[in-house]
């Protein structure tokens, strides 16, 4: 690592360590003048975020956090249309997020909960989609698919709602479990009209039999299912670097969908819509 | 009216009056001995309702409120899919229901407000789906369509999340707005799959151009998109009543749509969760 | 039948008798001054047709024949997005038609093969969607659905290649079997776009399951499936006669789609293109 | 090249070069004992072909034609399913196959006519989905899109029908000229079901606006179309000559696909159906 700090000939690090070790990997890098990769999240603590950050900024160099979903060509072409003004003001935004199965419980107890492993995608994608800030979150969870990750105090089943201070809504649906694949789907309701992107499919046949017309299930990954987002982010982080250009998402995103995430939490377990500043 | 009354040849009435009359009209013919279809809602105050329904219990007649959508066939069919276990337990429903336009604004008066008015249809839906009562409602909603709505106090858009006693959770989605038409849409994800009814169009077509592949807008208003269901639901009231039958849904269905309805402006006022039941 | 021809209350006609009374009953009823509805074909020989026709003509009375799919939704849709120019000019139109099943063997004997009892129907819409007369017919056919339909000499399984003579192209599809219900689409091709009508559905439903997304099957039987068109060919009839307005299709399009099935009976014979003048 | 020939680390060969080279390289490849690829055709001509295939024959070196299409994600699904059973008997198959636009008409004159240029995609998945080789071959073809063409004595806009011993039967529909992208699409119907490949797309977005829902316009070019086809289709030779297995398409399937085509071309030519030994 030391000779990664040192070398001339290296520019940029691209960080898939353990959680709990990019926040100090984050500031080293940032030190030593490199421009940093680091997937999601930069940490679960919000003071550590926010301090690694800090550092961040005081060495000038880029730092790109890893929400790989912006840069998924369907979710992008939505961006692009809302940005056209093709559906006119956003009004509502729908983001249902499946998972086809619970992911292993060491993982879960380490994973922060729902809100701040699966859900901050979601945070950010509404952020990325809105355009706009959030003035409160009012969460709903429950344990559904499996009774462990209940016992963790934690939840397999969750429902969102985000509202900017003008108004606009967004609905978040989490699930960890979709026996039909990995269901990723948005749509946003504007003044003049919607727009949405389905599911993608692995491949697309449809097979007509007594029974019924059947199309293939999702994907069983988010591997194969963001293939082509993971491609796009990294050519967008290279790009960045080499033209000088912004980078996005930074780490203020990152800090920013922990925030909400953190604010679902705290609607869950006092009952209430909660302010978010 | 007298002669209705006091006519031997008329079992039944169907009363399509403005929402002020309902309950009195179903107390006299009901005392008539007449069993009685009413357009949703019996009233618009839940103890005025209550009355009503102890009237009619006491007068053993037949009363059934015109939650049509539940004889749509598509809706119909999410239901049949549910009951043979095909999604395994539910787990998640979400309910679309958007209107082309907003009412003129002399209605919104005397709606009762969105809730008691829209959302009132897709409370009874999500009570028909889950088959389970709701113990939580969490209400959002904002002016985003038309200001005049808000000046009388009302919303345009909300959103609505229902919890069950077991954690089963339904997200109901509202706009008085949809450009593209009356969007009307149902998904129901369980523990071994998921059922979805997409809209329905008054006619199907996909025209190819230069510029992409073109499907025509939805109906234009409730009456063509629900055509058929108020057809059934008629053909399912004379049934029950010519074979004696039980009759769905009920006077104390409407009952329990409108006390969800309240729930959800307590929700609002109060910026909290709030308990049924 | 002389009350119907004597009564001066009776300003129409609807004939559904055996198609071999077809061609009297409209003669008998022409010459009563009584306008006639139908059903196809007049009568399975040309020249019959021709001699009523003929009588038909010098009665001045109205004949509509039934070949209904033309008052389809659907199929009215493509037409109409056809002639708003929206595919530029025609260049090829794939008909896809196939029935669910067989027909008993004792209707296929009486029924005139396969081109003048079922391909008839897609010759009308070719027509009816082209609008320029085809100048030559190609056919292919065969025996896969059912052996006793073989021993009769006649096909359960053909593909018609219809041309004008400015070279649109008309591939007519058929099958006597199809498992999952009444397969009946259209596409059009042009130099600017193309439009297709897709299969209806009698509902609409999608099951995601693990073993895919199954929707239902089609509609099992034409009456269903058409169900509109003839309440639509009906309205048109009646319409026509208490306006005087045109009527159509007419006695002269039943004539047109019996020579292109003839023509397309000679093409399998002679293993060659036919012209047709 | 000799050092090619002579090289003893090189196992195979890719041939990419102009069709009239293909013959020859091919040739003197296979006889310095080297694999090859080479893209479609092997030669215009069919004797040509046939020679070069006894040298091939002789040399025992394995040769792969270039129908890169058999390795396209979804019409090698449509093949799994037939192979499974899943529809039964295959009774009809209907191959769209449409270019954005044509050619440069340089590329025209050299390219041997649209059955050998075009049409032999999918006279080879014809032959790849129904496993049975075609007896008799009725083609029709007009120029509707570009007279230039037509001068050459070649057309743009054709359909094939193939049919096997048994009676089975295929239908190509091609066309030079497709506003609305790439078109490209099979479906086969069976005894026991049907199984469709519907277009793939770029992206998957639906806009929903006041004049309806809108889905982007289909690939610009093949070499977005069929990028995984290609893929996969190198993969497959590789492994093939790494294995030792059969490698699929040989030159004799490209030999048969011409036959096809130069079938087409007669039955045009003589206004008749064409029989195939």
């Amino acid at each position: 690592m030391d000779e990664i700090e040192s070398s001339e000939d290296i520019d940029a690090v691209i960080i898939c360590t353990p959680t709990d070790t990019h926040a100090d990997l984050i500031e080293r890098f940032a030190r030593a003048g490199k421009s940093v990769f680091c997937e999601k999240p930069v940490d679960l603590d919000q003071s550590r975020v926010r301090d690694c950050l800090t550092v961040v900024e005081s060495t000038g160099v880029k730092l790109m956090v890893g929400f790989n979903r912006r840069f998924d060509p369907n979710f992008a072409a939505v961006k692009e249309c809302i940005e056209d003004g093709r559906i006119g003001q956003i009004e509502m935004v729908t983001i249902t997020s499946r998972d086809p199965a619970p992911p292993p419980i060491e993982y879960v107890k380490r994973s922060g909960g729902i809100f701040r492993d699966m859900t901050i995608h979601d945070f950010d994608m509404a952020r990325f989609l809105v355009g706009e800030e959030f003035v409160s979150v009012s969460a709903t969870a429950s344990v559904l698919v499996d009774h462990e990750i209940g016992k963790l105090g934690d939840y397999d089943s969750a429902t969102v709602v985000l509202v900017t201070a003008s108004g606009k809504q967004v609905i978040i649906s989490n699930s960890r479990r979709a026996s039909y694949g990995y269901d990723q789907r948005i749509e946003v309701h504007g003044s003049d009209g919607a727009v949405s992107a389905e599911n993608d499919r692995p491949f697309s046949i449809d097979v007509a039999r007594r029974e019924g017309f059947t199309r293939p299930p999702l994907h069983a990954t988010f591997m194969t299912r963001y293939r082509t987002s993971y491609v796009e982010e990294m050519a967008h982080f290279i790009s960045a670097i080499e033209t000088g250009t912004d980078i996005s998402p930074s780490g203020s995103d990152g800090l920013a969908a922990l925030v909400l995430a953190d604010a679902a939490a705290r609607s869950i377990a006092e009952k209430r819509t909660v302010t978010v500043s």
